[in-house]
């Protein structure tokens, strides 16, 4: 624990991965993740093992991505739950778990997904008798979750991937949908990944995604690591580009997909959206079902978390704007249910009318979803 | 000569500005740019007496802004003519200005406002007997282009701030189109801050403008400047805020209209303009006659300057992008006239059917147009 969250430096050469690199780890009890803001310039592991760092990290985005969030909050419990002293009694590994779990949930308001895997934890863990119980618990489920989004992942990947026509095809994603943000292979940028093992990808339009640069940073580092040629491009370049250029389709994530299909994700999804409706281009959302949120009627009551101007006014630490000025910063939006023309979810391909779509696919979500036999760390 | 574009750093309290700045100036037999590259951390200004360091400042965006460019190539022009020896023979100064012309005239290719100046230039001059003749008329043409458009910068601005409520309204723009875009008022953003002057505006949301970030760097400093309350936004968040915010306005400049009213602009207009149609939000372009260019049928015929992908990949020489990455760097795109809801010029508000009002304006070119009494450097 003396090293609780310091950085330390893993090659993709030390043997431990399956991938180049993997953004959530489990190792000598305890959580290790890829820290996301040192990418693309530096490969590095922080070792969570208590709340603070673990809400620390979800808060600077050093694990990002809805799926990944979730899956990291899980495995912070259950580093929690491991870091206390064996002799630690029931009543107060219960506390433990409690305070870091409404920590977690408070760190970032609008994916759902880190909810909705914190509450998972916490129901699986109330059945436990011993402290010890608490750990084996909080683990057992963490590392469900996470095989859970690998098997979606690569459920969603073929579904996508089946869509696109046998010709290679030129498509655009937004912001990091790849298997840094899932821990798994990816929702958006797994369906391209897998596109493009199958030969149906000329290259793909990377958005750089302003503020956090995550398409300029983190999606074209990962689609180098897989050999996908791309090109970065500005946000507001995309829909001149997608008429020039001949776009085939968009895909993207999402942070929460209301009831009736409005899909909130980050900021700049939206006008992305519009430029598809536009051209005639099919917008594609890729997101396991954890990302849909029933209870959530539409995309008006989905609350949009306002971050730090600093992140507009600055990029890499080096001042962008004049010194006077001010900014908002809301790191997401809402793209109206209207504009999606899919859903890819690990159960197959949703299409309108979504509102009827969707209740039926969260409807079977209570049915076994087959854990294909993946490799986690 | 010696300091021929050397950058020399001028206050605001020298005395000699109308304004605070003044982006373009002819003194001392000189042009001098206010170096837009510098701003908004220094106020440097470049002294230009040769073709070369002229077409540098146009291809580096030291003047930028389709009038402005303008502007600043008929006084380079001027410029390169005064630092002829004054014996120079009639023919060598043609030579010599027609050298300049077409040098400056393939800078840069999208602003019809570049070449429409230089021609002017070129067609004044043909009457010159004497290479001092070449210089003075040079010179007057120059002079006279910068005062049509500061008169028309006033015209804009009056019919712009008519099309405002009574009550202060939040507007949008994107990119600059304020003094430093124009040498005058400006275009849409003198619009806005004539707007201000009545009472009329709330706030401005000022797209950043990747990836030059003309909207945080020059578009914030200018609306600091005219104390007009503001707030920098990324160009991906324009969309959801103009929904949740409550927009009432967009107000942009262009860089060449169509005969059918496509127009071309900074990249990321064309998004703004499909967010604006979403939210039935008007979409102002505010451009003087000499951005219209009848001579092209359509946006598909207008060239659209593709610049260096280092200025996506880096900001303020930061490298923003993974060491691996490429980039597409379209500097404009094309706004399709249906999503224009009308043209601010300095002849009035032109509305659809834009074929038929576009070619109404146009013919009334000819006619007089009244240039007021207004102070030029």
């Amino acid at each position: 624990m003396s090293n609780a969250s310091s950085p330390v430096s893993h090659g993709p050469q030390d043997g431990t991965h399956r991938r180049p690199y993997e953004a959530i780890q489990w190792r000598d009890d305890a959580l290790w993740l890829l820290d996301q803001t040192s990418l693309p310039w530096r490969v590095d592991y922080r070792r969570i093992t208590d709340g603070d760092s673990a809400c620390e990290a979800i808060r600077a985005l050093r694990v990002r991505g809805a799926p990944a969030i979730g899956i990291a909050a899980a495995y912070s419990i259950a580093a929690v739950s491991h870091a206390l002293d064996p002799r630690t009694d029931l009543v107060t590994a219960f506390v433990e778990v409690e305070g870091t779990a409404a920590a977690l949930a408070a760190t970032r308001p609008t994916a759902v997904n880190l909810r909705w895997a914190i509450d998972r934890v916490r129901a699986a863990v109330t059945g436990a008798t011993t402290s010890a119980e608490v750990a084996a618990i909080t683990l057992a489920t963490a590392r469900t979750i996470h095989a859970e989004q690998a098997s979606a992942d690569i459920a969603m990947a073929a579904a996508g991937a089946a869509l696109l026509g046998n010709e290679p095809s030129l498509v655009i994603t937004h912001c990091n949908t790849g298997p840094l943000a899932t821990g798994g292979g990816g929702t958006a940028l797994g369906v391209i990944i897998e596109a493009q093992r199958r030969g149906l990808i000329s290259e793909v339009l990377v958005d750089e995604t302003r503020p956090r640069l995550q398409g300029a940073r983190l999606t074209s580092w990962e689609l180098k690591q897989h050999g996908v040629p791309h090109h970065v491009i500005t946000d507001g370049a995309a829909a001149g580009l997608l008429g020039s250029r001949g776009v085939g389709a968009a895909f993207v994530g999402a942070d929460r997909i209301a009831a009736n299909g409005d899909t909130a994700n980050k900021v700049g999804t939206f006008p992305l959206a519009l430029a598809c409706q536009y051209h005639g281009v099919p917008f594609y959302v890729v997101a396991p079902l954890s990302t849909f949120d029933l209870a959530t009627a539409d995309g008006v009551s989905i609350a949009v978390e306002e971050r730090d101007p600093a992140e507009v006014l600055e990029a890499e630490g080096v001042r962008l704007a004049a010194p006077s000025a001010s900014a908002l910063n809301p790191a997401f939006d809402v793209t109206p249910a209207a504009l999606v023309t899919a859903f890819i979810t690990e159960l197959g391909v949703l299409r309108p009318p979504f509102a009827a779509t969707l209740r039926q696919a969260l409807g079977a979500r209570g049915a076994t979803i087959p854990v294909e036999s993946v490799h986690l760390t």
